[in-house]
């Protein structure tokens, strides 16, 4: 040990929902324990979606992902991580509910306040940083489609619901939530304002990344915040949201929905934009994309290596730390 | 403070279920940390009946009452109490569910070991002492019924299922178990032999209490325990159950059901047997049918001061203290 003082951890705050926020959480938990996720309340399927209709409740799924992937790092942590999991087996009643959601739903009809409730299962799981929702209201996604119906290749409409908008057969053009405008949990505002680092992404572009942009005080925190922002790419295209997307029309859909957002970095992974997943490469293109952005472009290794299109979280890890150290402002963690 | 040693807490176990046994266990954790409680697993009633039909699982109820009542006596461990005692609203798949009947029943799903399921809801709830199951065999209960069947007043008739048997306008006879001498839990025999004090009731005399002696291993060892036995009677006959039924009719039950059994004390409301709820006194009786088990009859108060047939839990605690330093054996706690 040295005399020299111990860096202070970088303050992040991680935007997305589903398996890709838990993804980006579980590499950035490795660089700071001061992490807050704001995670997309419009998911309209599954157990959430069950959970929506009979109570009318914030849809519990995407939250709970995002804490399970914050749980304590020893035998408590991961159990109770493990319990919140679990799905209840067969097809009655529960089949199919996720334990958390319901422990998540029931402290919010105990406590009425969705803050409070999800910071009690956060000290349930000893959880390493904070989980949020972007806004206490549930929210729905509408999607402007071109050829939702087959039969109809050419005409554009409109697709209600997350689950829907993520298995359409057309081109998702745009989306917007429903209600419009809706009002962002404070705790989350002060969450981007006050970070050294916003990520957003990776994640289910139109239904877990854009979301975030159309809450009006996110987006303007976003834009106003004296953080650095990066963007994570994901690793292939997704069939149903984003088939067919080269890289550099995921980063014109965002400017589409946010033409104020400047971003300072984009992380992609450097074989799935030379010829990997997205096929033919354009990383002059894809640059030119960036740049309009105000973003550098940063190629780096974060694919799992079994092929599949999951970002392998040591590599994330080691790609974020590099960015943070590479792209910041002269940090006091440097 | 002086030299002497500090006593040490008897060690205790506590027998029953519902509302009874969680009023026994409130009472008990102002005595010792040392505390088990076993609890019936015949309930087929309510979130705990849909879940035993829809997962095939041991009635959680119970349990988690036990649990709630052991929760420690800090904003965690009430907090966490609270919320597993908490039902969903409405009436939807998850409506009436208590949110630890869903819990538990994950954690069994998850560890397939319902006693170190158990535990770790212990954990969460920082429970002071500990509880258990006393099979872990999904119980029903069959009654014999005199005039089950208002018809027909004096027949007699078989009726299964504590939620029927609880509300029939017949007369209870006996009750047996299905399965047939179901296998106890080894944790819950263990207690029970290794107890200073066994306590049994109060609750529903048919279906909370008698349960356990028709538990073959778990009779066993109410019969072979060096620990005292204490019997705690309910403070009125309840509708159904046990209506028009004499405190000694009480004892007779329990005596029919298991001859064995020999008995230390047995308490009972002043109140409720001196032309209180129970109707004319006749204490001569009473002490009689306390002799036939081998215990001292213990008159004290112990009623809640409201009127309704529920117990104190203050007043409780204070009449099994003075009952433990009067008709125990020189213990070490003394």
């Amino acid at each position: 040990m040295t005399g020299r003082p111990r860096a202070k951890a970088p303050r992040i705050a991680a935007l997305g929902g589903g398996q890709g926020l838990s993804a980006s959480l579980s590499a950035l938990r490795r660089l700071t324990t001061d992490l807050t996720a704001v995670v997309t309340v419009a998911d309209d399927g599954g157990s959430s979606g069950r959970l929506r209709t009979e109570l009318g409740v914030l849809p519990p799924g995407d939250l709970r992902k995002a804490l399970a992937a914050l749980c304590g790092d020893d035998d408590w942590g991961r159990t109770w991580s493990e319990v919140i999991q679990q799905r209840f087996s067969g097809t009655g009643e529960l089949g199919g509910h996720a334990v958390g959601n319901l422990l998540i739903v029931a402290l919010w009809e105990k406590l009425g306040d969705p803050v409070a409730a999800l910071d009690w299962v956060g000290r349930l799981l000893n959880v390493q940083g904070r989980v949020l929702p972007m806004s206490a209201v549930p929210l729905d996604i509408e999607a402007v489609v071109r050829g939702h119906d087959p039969a109809l290749p050419g005409e554009l409409s409109a697709v209600r619901g997350q689950a829907n908008v993520a298995v359409t057969p057309g081109t998702v053009q745009s989306i917007r939530l429903l209600p419009d405008a809706p009002p962002a949990v404070p705790e989350a505002v002060a969450a981007v304002r006050e970070a050294d680092w916003v990520v957003l992404g990776p994640g289910s572009w139109f239904t877990s990344v854009l979301p975030h942009l159309l809450v009006p005080d996110l987006a303007k925190a976003l834009t106003e915040t004296r953080a650095r922002r990066l963007l994570t790419l994901n690793l292939a295209p997704q069939p149903g949201e984003t088939e067919g997307f080269t890289p550099q029309r995921h980063l014109e859909v965002i400017a589409d929905h946010a033409p104020e957002l400047a971003v300072d970095a984009i992380l992609v992974d450097e074989r799935a934009v030379t010829g990997g997943a997205f096929g033919v490469a354009d990383l002059a293109g894809l640059e030119k994309a960036a740049e309009r952005m105000g973003a550098a472009l940063v190629l780096d290794r974060v694919a799992a290596a079994d092929g599949t299109p999951r970002h392998d979280r040591e590599l994330l890890a080691a790609a974020y730390d590099r960015i943070f150290r590479t792209h910041g402002r002269i940090g006091p963690w440097r």
